[in-house]
């Protein structure tokens, strides 16, 4: 590997979003131009740099979480930017690919504070749409040929059907259970929980560093994911809609059991049952949604929710650091998966 | 390559749809039942060995089209149906995701003569699942270590990327010119013809034949997909429901302009303006479609496509006699395109 590492003009925080965005947001650019027009205007339009006319806009393409963490890691593991530059676009592009798929499956309208792209191509345009980019996102690895690239092709294609998988698994859970909170955990380790993996993972893969390296990123990524999670579960219901860019308390308006919700439910908690009651009631006004807010609250839901998201971003924390990473790169992940998941900045 | 082959006692016609069924159809049911539970439950469904309450069925899993051809392609360069099946069986599952998308996209109710997937569970779970579909029939080809397994791995992603282009480049035809006309041919050589040529060139891969031989097999796959698709739309309009699974016309009732009825409005046959006047009109009775059937063919759209579809047939034969494969295997095979072509028994 020592062909792909160079210790010359390396820049100060590579991985920060600014950075990461420099390096990777051209990339998916330059592959979304080459998708056939109508998916190519769609993509744009969903990643932020074309407006609805199909016109050049700027801004709300995403926070590029997931190619930060990719091109931290390579720092801390000697790799120059370029060296995954292409693996850091290919996540994005997946993980938006899950994102034009799940606002149609859960008639979400809003999408970083714009309508979502069904609601601006319609279903079958925005199907096509998901499909083209989760299809970009895997040849960019499939195609690859440098170190480690079966075994990175392998994880990606692993991680994008966890991701359908934790999707799908989130619509059979049901509240009021222990088997809730289990099937809630399993979710979140799909949905959340494996492109972070991947995206930690695949630096290390890049630079066939040793099997418990991999474990240590994998481990830290699977807390990262379920704190990032419990974390906007709480702001959905408590947050603020001007951060979220999503409106406030869709998931309760649909009655999506989220973890503050699974949590107060299973309690014995008076509130709980009352919880309940509200819960299996049709109504949506906004004082019905601030009422169960409340009673979620009562019962503890949210109180343990925010604690488990601050315990699972410990044990992230944990693990990132028996990876043997860079000191320099550690701190800097350190503070990166804060700004993540409570979304400082 | 010498390992693959066996001359022993290989059965005859390994490519009939029965002998690809018992070979193909049990491995896809088993990566089925490895997928997320909800997952499982609505693939097998779309497959046909589900009925709606999850109890076993038999009967209605498609034809298995894709692995038939590849199966006697195997056999015609040398190699044991094992040496394909689960590209086989990937295949398929690729080409069923793309169906399960397909009818929410194009919101058909019926598919294979029963209630399409989405109409029994849903869109969101219907996205959920054809991309659990998806990405297990890419995983299979992604994780395979067998000859030529990179450049298999390359085309099918290359592959099913295509026909998510050409889904969408449908949506986008304009009737009444040629650029129509254009656009359509360029679309169904992404979207019916990617996954044939895949088919047939996958086990030349697997043999490590020569390119000349992919070639060969891949232009014979572009003509049977170019046939294939516009004898179909010859069959939406004046075929029997019985044969096709689906309610007659649904492309003319969706205004879907199809390749007849692309033909009949770039003539400057009278029946053409009739045609055109038709089409943008918005009825869609059962007496205003047999109108629209009557002048389509009456301004020759449904000559010309089934003089076209006859004449892209004969192309894909003799493209197929270049690939050199054993006698036996192309006088198969090309019965094999003809029962494909025109259903056949």
């Amino acid at each position: 590997m020592s062909t792909h590492v160079t210790s010359s003009t390396r820049p100060q925080a590579l991985f920060s979003p600014g950075v990461a965005r420099s390096a990777v947001f051209p990339v998916m650019r330059h592959q979304v131009s080459t998708l056939e027009p109508s998916l190519a205007r769609i993509c744009g339009y969903h990643l932020g740099f074309l407006d609805e006319h199909g016109d050049p806009a700027s801004g709300g393409y995403g926070k590029l979480t997931r190619a930060s963490l990719m091109m931290a890691v390579a720092e801390g593991v000697g790799l120059r930017p370029e060296d995954v530059r292409s693996q850091a676009a290919a996540v994005e592009l997946l993980h938006n690919a899950t994102l034009v798929h799940d606002d149609i499956a859960d008639a979400d309208d809003l999408r970083r504070g714009r309508r979502a792209a069904w609601k601006v191509f319609g279903t079958g345009q925005a199907i096509h749409a998901g499909n083209a980019l989760q299809i970009l996102g895997l040849r960019m690895v499939v195609d690859d040929s440098g170190p480690g690239h079966r075994e990175i092709a392998s994880t990606f294609t692993e991680a994008i059907g966890l991701v359908h998988a934790g999707q799908a698994r989130e619509l059979t859970i049901r509240p009021g259970s222990d088997a809730g909170i289990a099937a809630y955990e399993q979710m979140v380790k799909e949905k959340a929980s494996a492109l972070l993996e991947c995206s930690l993972a695949t630096p290390a893969m890049r630079a066939e560093r040793p099997e418990n390296v991999l474990a240590a990123l994998r481990d830290s990524g699977r807390h990262l994911g379920i704190a990032l999670q419990i974390f906007n579960d709480v702001e959905d219901i408590w947050g603020d809609p001007a951060v979220t860019g999503k409106p406030i308390r869709g998931d309760i308006r649909r009655r999506n059991p989220t973890f503050p919700v699974l949590v107060a439910m299973a309690t014995d908690n008076p509130a709980a049952n009352r919880l309940s009651r509200a819960w299996h009631a049709e109504s949506t006004t906004d004082a019905h949604l601030q009422a169960m807010a409340d009673l979620i609250d009562e019962a503890g839901g949210r109180h343990t929710a925010e604690r488990l998201s601050r315990h699972h971003l410990d044990s992230a924390v944990e693990h990132l650091g028996r990876a043997g990473l860079s000191p320099t790169a550690t701190t800097e992940l350190t503070t990166l998966f804060d700004r993540i998941v409570n979304r400082t900045t």
